[in-house]
């Protein structure tokens, strides 16, 4: 058994509503000074066959079209 | 300016129903021998003020209730 992380963001250059969102009520809550905000998703999973993450990511996690994803495998040997 | 992600991952316990969703969806996809699916969110931002992010986490990115936050730097001296 792998856990596994997956991190799956909006591409370069996508609008990212939830992101111009969060960036506008930034001043109201008195935080100033930050820019570039992008909300992705993060997944969490445990996997036997980590090669099959790729796969996974673009049939049902990340929409390939408009976002990117990384996965980041971190080695549990639970066996 | 640094740059920071921000990971938000349901609390341990409290349900996630869009893991489980997910988990449903594998079989009929092909994939097997992936449990304990976790949906969470990914924030990424750049700010002048790190100390200031986790309790801006806490006002407007994850519900304390419910989530747990981890922040990130990845130091970037663009100055």
């Amino acid at each position: 058994m792998v856990k596994a992380k997956v991190l799956i963001r909006p591409k370069q250059g996508i609008l990212d509503p939830q992101g111009k969102a969060v960036e506008r009520a930034l001043p109201a809550l008195g935080f100033d000074g930050i820019s570039n905000v992008r909300v992705g998703r993060l997944v969490e999973l445990e996997t036997d066959d980590p090669s099959a993450l790729d796969s996974l990511c673009e049939k049902l996690l990340a929409n390939p079209l408009i976002e990117d994803f990384e996965v980041e495998l971190e080695e549990e040997a639970l066996s």
